[in-house]
């Protein structure tokens, strides 16, 4: 495959995933409540090079940087080279700096410790990750009656328990028993909602179970988030949640609400804690279909880094293709990593 | 959910799943050479109840009658009432009668002898299933240079063997390793095709080893088929292979090649080996979206019967929306059950 077909081929995927479903994944009612720059005022994003006086008005501009953390300010265990720096110099102007993940493998108090450890200044407070933010979802819209089951890692179980919602699900669901017995598997009758995220426990076991309870139509149906690839070090991935959203949307017929970005109830997770003015935020991300994607449903301004999953030619060709849906996947800017707009604030 | 909002929801999933996809499911250049009956000149299919002299006419036009297994002739271990009588007379009758099914966990000869437990007359000859399927597939399309890593059960590896086809996969894969070993676990450098089939031992670690073949675009990619339910006894249902297969496209990014209904392929297996007349060919399903439409694809007469997993309502929805791509999925003609086919041979 051609780098050409491969880019034409991603993009397809993109929109294949993120096309019918980008309202569905706003959670119901969220847009009104925000206030949000309204699209037709913004102008079209340019996928600029973000670089001299300009970077330097467009982060003057700002009171608040959202920052993606895999691909943007680390890959795997190693820090972007430069990323803390950045963000450490971005604070000390006295801009605020927040960081958002899709990442559903650790809680808050994980992430500010992973944070700490290379380099960066934070607290707790200042982490939005999808196992803490679908625990808030669960908490309010309205509060979760029942237990949830959850298809991911031990830290989703443990930011919903910090918000007193009971779950089940994580660890491991191995086959057993005959086809017969499938269907009518043992369920906890308390069970009102299904959240899927990162699980390296997955199992077909583990599916049948989500399909029964997603069966009534009362139980809530919730994904973290949907990027299929899950980056690792010196650019090596792993399957990600939304291969796993998939093949539960699939078994239950159902569509589920996805918590992780590009849904606007991530931003609006931080925009009510801080008051957030949306014409002063930037999104940082590395990923067209979630980071840039948030960035646009939300009327923030967006800069690419290409330390990460998307690359330039991808963006280039959403700008090129004169289709709306894939106009609203290019960003207003791009760098090659993060530590390029240091000299911006020299 | 309403039964109104079920049919509507099920026909919105049905579409999702072959509307795209329904030229991808034919393997290439197959339309071509099999001399499919031109779809111009069919009437337009009205979803009729079957029955009185139009039923003995029907019948009587017909050489051939192919017949999905799960939720037409049986559900799950029990006959449908009357199946068995009715095929029998149809063989009597000197029609020739095909098994054709989308379940890929049994060989062709483990489905002889439950047809033949069952009361069915039945020769291995007649059976087309998907795991037979696919071997014919990989072994003439071209010919399968090296293994073929399978998800799916032992019966698949079975039927590509008899092939001569090696592969690996089949039973337990659970978790080992941290995720950083995930994305350089151990591979067979001899795979060169990935086949998605029902998979009961499905897991993460095979999900991942599955998009690590299929990164190599000259690795081939098979899937069975693509149902997302598996119906057993009493109306109940397993999330079916459909469900897999979902989540190695979106971890792979690619699209399967589907050799089971409603793709072409699995009908021309039968019309090559037995020289069959599409236009003196009926098939018989429970499902619209691949009997049904594999029969449209193939330009055969077409009968649903209701006791497996769509409903009239379905039918029904479809021939009104006055939408082409759901028209396909329309009968010529329902009944109730097979055994209601009984009277039109006396």
């Amino acid at each position: 495959m051609s780098d050409t077909e491969a880019a034409r081929c991603s993009a397809y995927w993109e929109l294949q995933f993120t096309g019918d479903r980008r309202r569905a994944r706003v959670p119901e009612g969220r847009e009104k409540a925000l206030d949000l720059r309204p699209q037709s005022v913004m102008a079209a994003a340019e996928c600029r090079l973000l670089s001299g006086p300009e970077a330097s008005a467009v982060l003057e501009a700002a009171d608040t940087l959202l920052f993606d953390c895999d691909g943007v300010i680390w890959r795997g265990e190693a820090a972007i080279p430069g990323a803390a720096q950045l963000i450490n110099r971005l604070q000390e102007r006295g801009k605020r700096v927040l960081y958002m993940t899709n990442n559903s493998t650790k809680t808050r108090a994980m992430y500010t410790d992973k944070l700490r450890g290379l380099g960066f200044r934070a607290e707790t407070q200042d982490v939005f990750a999808t196992a803490f933010c679908s625990a808030l979802y669960l908490q309010q819209k309205p509060a979760q009656r029942g237990k949830v089951y959850v298809l991911g890692a031990e830290a989703v179980s443990e930011e919903l328990r910090s918000l007193g919602i009971a779950c089940i699900g994580p660890g491991p669901d191995p086959l057993c028993g005959a086809m017969g017995d499938w269907a009518a598997l043992p369920r906890d009758s308390d069970v009102g909602a299904v959240l899927v995220a990162f699980d390296p426990h997955f199992s077909y076991m583990k599916l049948v179970r989500a399909a029964a309870y997603l069966r009534d139509p009362g139980c809530r149906f919730l994904a973290t988030n949907t990027d299929t690839r899950l980056p690792l070090e010196a650019g090596a991935a792993i399957p990600g949640t939304g291969c796993l959203v998939r093949a539960v949307e699939a078994a239950a017929q159902r569509t589920a609400t996805v918590i992780g970005k590009p849904s606007a109830f991530m931003f609006r997770c931080a925009a009510e804690r801080f008051g957030l003015d949306p014409a002063r935020t930037i999104m940082v991300g590395d990923r067209l279909d979630t980071d840039i994607l948030l960035g646009t449903n939300c009327g923030l301004r967006t800069i690419l880094t290409l330390t990460g999953v998307s690359t330039l030619q991808e963006a280039e060709s959403h700008r090129d293709s004169g289709e709306a849906d894939r106009r609203r996947l290019v960003p207003d800017y791009y760098v090659h990593s993060v530590a390029d707009l240091l000299p911006a604030l020299d």
